[in-house]
């Protein structure tokens, strides 16, 4: 069973891959919920390059830090939101990828044409409201607006994505913003076809078997480790 | 005359090319025939930017890991069964290029406007199902929809290129990227204006003898490895 | 208290974060008031990512050289215009990127419609003429239709970005060029969602606390010293 | 006066700037006259990232190597018929870059809109044939097309710029491409606003003194060689 120092390096995996892919640049941040608890860890204000795993913060579900020296980020109520409201959910990322941020600020709806983006079938949900969420009922307003959903866009203002584990909800995140890339590109140059209701159900299973995911985020955590490729 | 270890070398190579050109990140194989025989090499279900030459499978016809390791890939029958079927393909690649995968989503052709465009000469084929080539069934049908051309794009779920050769078969799919992206852009700006079929079959002779494929295979071979330029 | 030396040392972190981020190629500068005084530092006539501290040079508000021994820049004036005019600018960027150099040479307005652009609300001017700022008259021009706005456009000739800190300068330069990709992204997919008045005025409150933009200018150093991700 | 190990050492420098700015991969040429003589010096057969001094031939105006091991390019003629009828041309590059290659497939004209762009006022000719230039008749058709224009489109087949000087003729090159690609991006968001005649011959006495060219040459070169920014 992982431990807390497992997740910690696991965070900061995912801090060098988001960066490492321009997910994030100064800002952004990752959490991950320490299993049968109330609490949770997180990145804190700073850039992700630049986070250690000593940086990493403890919060409880009341958005005290409990543990860490660094200073919480101001957005902190989203991360304990979802980790309170969502059991379901062990880790989180909040991203400002371009391609779904440009979806965020048009009535064009992200609806998934390619087989990753099969994990957003229906359409990923919007937040209108382009505020920081830095209070608890703007962090509940967006858990409730997530629903069941692996992510939402933050009008004008980046995207959340969430996973069952720290490398789930990164691949949510890079899934994400290749779904925004490839139906940008195809509705510049045709009427993109999206993907039916039961192409995405059959596609969905085949696209994350754990062997499936273990090897994309060893991938991309090599591809950030030796900033290669 | 090439021995089963100058193929694990040239493989390896391949692997990095796709790697450093994008045209694969997390996914995505190569294969090599073993000429006279009813077996192949293939690069087992690790990202391909990883693959060593110790890591490489021997397949046969029935798609049976007959020599290696390591996993072999869920899409093992789409390269069975094109080389089974295809004497004249003695390389493959399983790529996922992001400018031919918007047009397969699309009922837009992708058709090709540039010199190195001209081996599409007539338009790229598209495999409509969206599915993972994970059968016999599905391996046979990619196959025949493929035909005589040196590309397929399978719908939303990357491409397939073949060749003589591994550095012909990697150069496919650089060109059909290529392909894609300049009328990708031609779309944008205007009217494109098509390679004629007796220009295609012109600029086709004169893109790749030996001379040239060996002086691009040798430029990307050198990109890939200092990581530069 | 900031000593000269440590503005020289920030004007080279400039320097580096903008080309490190395309701001830049062969041409642009960077200039920061000496507090106090009628004088002002600024790069030389050398690529931005050449610059060494020694380099930089001291104006005085007419324009001349007093300390240094480098060739002055030819667009001189714009900065002693600004630096003369405007007591609350404390650093220039003078810069080429490319998204913002798009929208200046059409009529489409570049309107903020993400949370970094807030900064821009009301959208940015424009300097409709195309000549180099080589004379004090054509810089008095410039920074009158600057007005008390943090960047202007100049028509198919570049960007001013202003700021009260040499970082903020960095950071508006960074921010024009995301609002300037993001409204461009929104227009090939819909029609965007601009920022309502009180929208931007609470988003720039938010965006820029000194806190936040410490942490994005330790980022951006850390990105361009490294020359990783 | 520079000598022919001058030209040489600046030639690889131009392959280096060339490949690093992606206006060549695997192809592409760069050739220089040596003075007062009907010789010039050109890259062989091999991509320009790998060209090393040792490698580079010398040829007559009859298209015959007269120093030099490496093998000929087979689009000598196009070299050898411009320097032969065009006495201002010392530098000629032959180029892949991306941008410039869309507008030369389709009726859409490449007209410039930038600073930079000025050098191209009138538009930028294009060669509408598609043949790689293989002839002397080939070779002499480019260069009564080109004129007195410093760059040329090959329809779906690069472009060809030439100059006084090697950094000349690159920064031609790269100017070139800036210009398609500003223009490329302003016809997507609305209605370019071009370079009247007068602005763009003013722009371009502004835009490319002695001591500015030398400046954007040292920066692409540091660039080149550091791999960097």
């Amino acid at each position: 069973m992982d431990t807390i120092d497992d997740f910690k390096r696991d965070m900061v995996s995912a801090c060098r891959i988001l960066s490492r892919k321009k997910l994030v640049e100064g800002f952004g941040h990752v959490s991950a919920r320490i299993p049968d608890s109330e609490r949770f860890l997180m990145t804190p204000r700073i850039g992700l390059a630049l986070v250690k795993e000593s940086d990493i913060l403890t919060l409880n579900f009341k958005g005290e830090v409990v543990e860490g020296n660094r200073q919480v980020p101001s957005e902190a109520w989203l991360h304990t939101a979802i980790m309170k409201s969502k059991p379901r959910v062990h880790a989180i990322t909040r991203i400002h990828a371009r391609a779904a941020n440009i979806f965020s600020v048009t009535e064009r709806q992200l609806e998934p044409v390619h087989n990753h983006g099969s994990f957003f079938a229906g359409g990923v949900p919007v937040f209108r409201r382009p505020d920081l969420i830095t209070t608890e009922q703007l962090g509940n307003e967006v858990a409730q607006a997530l629903g069941d959903a692996p992510a939402i866009l933050l009008r004008g203002n980046g995207q959340v994505t969430v996973g069952r584990t720290i490398p789930e909800a990164v691949m949510m995140a890079i899934y994400l913003e290749e779904a925004a890339e490839v139906l940008y590109g195809a509705l510049q140059i045709g009427k993109p076809i999206p993907l039916t209701f039961d192409e995405s159900k059959q596609r969905r299973i085949e696209a994350l078997p754990p062997v499936d995911l273990e090897r994309a985020w060893n991938f991309f955590k090599h591809q950030a480790e030796s900033n290669k490729e």
